[in-house]
């Protein structure tokens, strides 16, 4: 079954396991010092800038919180947007690692701004009330909508000015520099902490926690957090082959073209709603309840809001354009099937009516 | 270089590695229910009995917190062996997550007994406390040592007597059945939990939290732990590839027969000395100071005690006799030579002394 | 200072006081094997029933973390109202404490009601999703309303069909039974964990945790939880005159017709806007912004809303019908003056503007 | 009954107590603010130096859990005597508040040495192993023993050494400046964190979180961690009352000179041996198996070491001479009652074999 409902549904890309395939010969040190791993941490440094260091952790919900607990303590708080992962979907593993308290900001687009930050900055130095210390952002965000560079300059200085650290939640990251056309580097300029994701574009699995500064403690939090894996190479060489090639841009743009080309199809269709705009690579869209069972038969996608049956489609790094139009294809047989049956069932009211 | 350090510096055993190449097909629900890993959770029912319940995690590090989680509360003790991972090996990770205290028991062989077990339950039902509520073996022993089925099952009655769960460490736990000629079913009867390895036995990663009993909310401790793999299948197809086939009986014959013909071997040099029984895949073995350096120049292996010079020399899936014989072939050159050096220096001393 | 801030700026009832001092001869076991203590947690039987079980802790915030975390796990939320303390007045403690979710409901009169539970109880049994088993409801409200015991009756009955435990925070619950005229025991029939309130109401220090039903190891979380008192025939004192007399409830009454006298006087002031109904010990009332700085300079008292300029007015035991005399001769007071500075202001500007 | 069990089977100093009565006045600002309160903390300024900042708390294992959360992180160890109250007498509340690990030191006589803390200093660096990054000492310790002026300048330098913390569990600190005849701030010279204690000599409840340098977050940690009071100035009125005068030092030397007394007296027993220096206000003493319950029916006191049956006798401020008197008459009686009985015995065993 074709699936459109996350980009983990997919496998691992063929390049990156070729990658996995070549590194295994031999033996080499654990736990991330053997040579593809100091190779790595020497790219992300290329990547990132000298003054950052990277971490390989196995997924992404520990990457947020590792990233958040070497940054703040447990009378802080964490302000993110409702809609991020790390308020409703890690079962409260924030509040579990690191002990604080997590406040969110309810947007239409899961986007904070400066003002809805300054407007929590409350109670300030109240020994009562939990201290925002860290803002978290998600980059492309949750409901695939990114930001400007604008924007996160502006949340960039809202962060300075109140000497607030800033998170990136960037589980599928890859879209960011792709889409906003700035480097890596230029993008996390003035952000304290990066969940940067592999699983989602293409890995078998591993994540990096990238923090700007040093943090000399932070190996002993992850390897305490059950996060420090041991055959790491095999963690190393994925990223290796992501990053230090063109591969991530690939997948990038992959991802963002067929996001696109799906919401085209779409807006052709008068009975459905693109609820957000199309950024990366997922298309947010309300489809007619009766639709969505058949639909769902051939084409796995979760439905986002049960109550307008918004639904998530979301694109892969092997997603193709055959998909989409196959999807497609399927939706208007939907629609034509269904008016088909609504005719029926309103003639045969009709005719019950006549009697 | 060959390594005789841990069984995690060895790669993937190609059989495994071949089936990850196999699963990487077209789209898969993440989180779990894939096909593959539900046909893993069905093959670990077969292993352990109807009553048990299979979870996959990342590491044995997680496997460990996880059962243990599972089990107490933050004002309950783990009573365990001073060698145990979990005492000095985790970075505090059982304190950390569970909020317990760990008690040790320091033992010759890194064995636990009844009686040592006994004579820490002091103190129940006192407030002030820690209550010791489970027991946590490791089979094999962190010395390379094993239970015998006898001295397991004296064990579990005393656990019986005094209410308290028992927990197997088996990051290594392929060797027990196959040197204790039991079933695994068997060997964990009366048991509560067991952290069952993958990793040091050939997986890429991966270990398995197999508890014995219901624990409806397991699922939600292992998400709010970070240990919820999204491509599960790649978790699930290396265990059915270990343990749907030989092949986890392969690794264990081969450990166990390649220290044994490294003790055989090492028992030649009298300058050497064994320390533990071997009994799975490594060889404790005290070793002149001034071979250490040079040995090592050749072959990485642990000083697993930095004052008496005891070494840990662990075998692995992938070790062979020719690593060992030319192990032993090195070691004999530097004895030779280093004998020659003394002689030389007892000469020039001679000679001094003459003057 | 009279003060209107809170009713812990009092000090200690004269009668409770007596009562430490009477206490206070020869020796006694600590920790709570004392005789006053025993004959506290009978007393607390028969208030609250057989099946209760009571234990003196230190504050409040203890109490109902304690509450709560003998009631839930990690993985577990809690669900209250935005303005209850345990959301934003305890410095994130029910996160740090449990490691939990705490799920706020944003409402007029910081009143729970069964539709706003069952809105929030969505993804119930989705492992990324902090499942709600908990709901805490404060009685009286922080914002001095009080459930109807109807109303109780209906929240009750909603945690009963969804499984949920129900805890109360009764920091102030000396004002439930007064006011709504039924037992503590009526009050408290289907409750899971009651915090029941004793510095508030004229103790020097000292809460209790009421919990229905058996938890054997309650003593150790408490323990665990630093809130063990060591010299606890201290707090069983104080507790037993309060409630084993009918103090509590000359306090309640107090409390109740004061807060009610200040009501009916400040009605009269058409400046003036009383914002939530007067059920307990305070009055939730807008002044005038530049009335406020002048009426603090002889009474204190809290701004609630720093945006509305509503103040929140709260009686103690030791509140008598002069002080709110005095307050409300003081805001007359400050009226003319203002009213007359702002005559002159007018007068002035109006000469002003004459040139 | 007169208990020699524990300082805390007293109740309150009757000097503290009208300290009670005479601030039981008015209103006051609760949580710290008021002026009680800045004087009792100006007051320990001047006592432990301008650089000193002291927080109230309700109880002695607060007071230790809150001194260590605010010197270490969760991947730390802190290293301890084993009889220390944190290691063996707080139900786990180090590791479950700090998520550290406790690792401990044997010592006959509860009192660390330099080279005991430096032997435990291994794997520094390894991410592994919890890294010790605090030494906690009792003074005097839990053996009654007190370490001379030149131990703690020792183990002060050990700590300065290996850039470790310092902190002092102070339960019963009043009794080392009188002995030690050096003032509290030379005795805190060089340490970073003291438990001051409070209830064991004298107060209602109230021990103190010394702080040396600057903690600008404790106050959060406090509230976070439940042991902010809020009618503070009953706290500060009695540390008022104990420190500003010199009723500290009269308890200290009443417990001190009434132990040295209690020795004399025993050491005239030939069946009994002292176990321990006696250095502060207890006692250690092996008491004839046959003596312990008749002894105990009329004086309280513990059984330390259940197979050697040494008790611990203590005193407390309101000990006198005659209890001491009145016990050892006691203890002569049952001597010579035993002694009549075991003749008898002996004789009837004798007639017995005449048979």
């Amino acid at each position: 079954m074709i699936s459109l409902g996350s980009d983990n549904h997919s496998g691992v890309h063929p390049q990156i396991l070729t990658a996995l395939n070549n590194i295994n010969t031999g033996h080499a040190p654990s736990y991330g010092t053997d040579p593809t791993t100091v190779a790595a941490k020497k790219l992300f440094k290329k990547i990132f800038g000298e003054h950052s260091n990277s971490y390989f952790v196995f997924n992404g919900s520990a990457a947020n919180v590792l990233c958040l607990k070497s940054l703040i303590k447990s009378h802080h708080a964490i302000l993110c947007a409702g809609d991020a992962h790390l308020n409703v979907d890690e079962c409260g593993a924030p509040e579990q690692h690191i002990g604080c308290k997590v406040i969110h900001v309810n947007t239409p687009d899961a986007k904070l701004t400066p003002e809805a930050i300054e407007k929590h900055l409350i109670r300030r130095g109240d020994q009562h009330y939990s201290q925002i210390k860290v803002v978290s952002l998600t980059l492309p965000t949750e409901l695939g909508t990114m930001y400007s560079f604008a924007e996160l300059e502006a949340i960039k200085a809202t962060c300075k000015k109140y000497d607030l650290f800033l998170h990136i939640d960037g589980a599928r990251f890859i879209y960011a520099p792709y889409v906003l056309q700035k480097s890596m580097q230029e993008i996390c300029s003035g952000v304290d902490a990066l969940s940067f994701g592999g699983t989602k574009n293409g890995m078998l699995f591993g994540e990096a926690v990238v923090l700007f500064g040093d943090h000399p403690e932070f190996k002993f939090i992850r390897k305490q957090t059950l996060q420090l894996p041991s055959k790491m190479r095999f963690l190393a060489a994925q990223f290796l082959e992501l990053f230090g090639t063109d591969l991530h841009t690939d997948i990038a743009r992959n991802g963002v073209e067929l996001a696109k080309y799906l919401e085209s199809k779409l807006l052709t269709v008068p009975e459905l709603r693109i609820t957000q705009k199309v950024q990366a690579n997922s298309v947010f869209v309300e489809i007619p309840q009766k639709w969505v069972k058949p639909l769902r038969e051939k084409f796995f996608f979760y439905i986002w809001n049960e109550t307008t049956f918004e639904a998530r489609l979301m694109l892969s790094f092997d997603s193709t354009k055959e998909h989409i139009d196959a999807f497609y294809d399927h939706l208007l047989t939907i629609k034509t099937q269904l008016r088909g049956e609504q005719h029926e069932t309103r003639s045969h009211r009709d005719r019950q009516q006549q009697h």
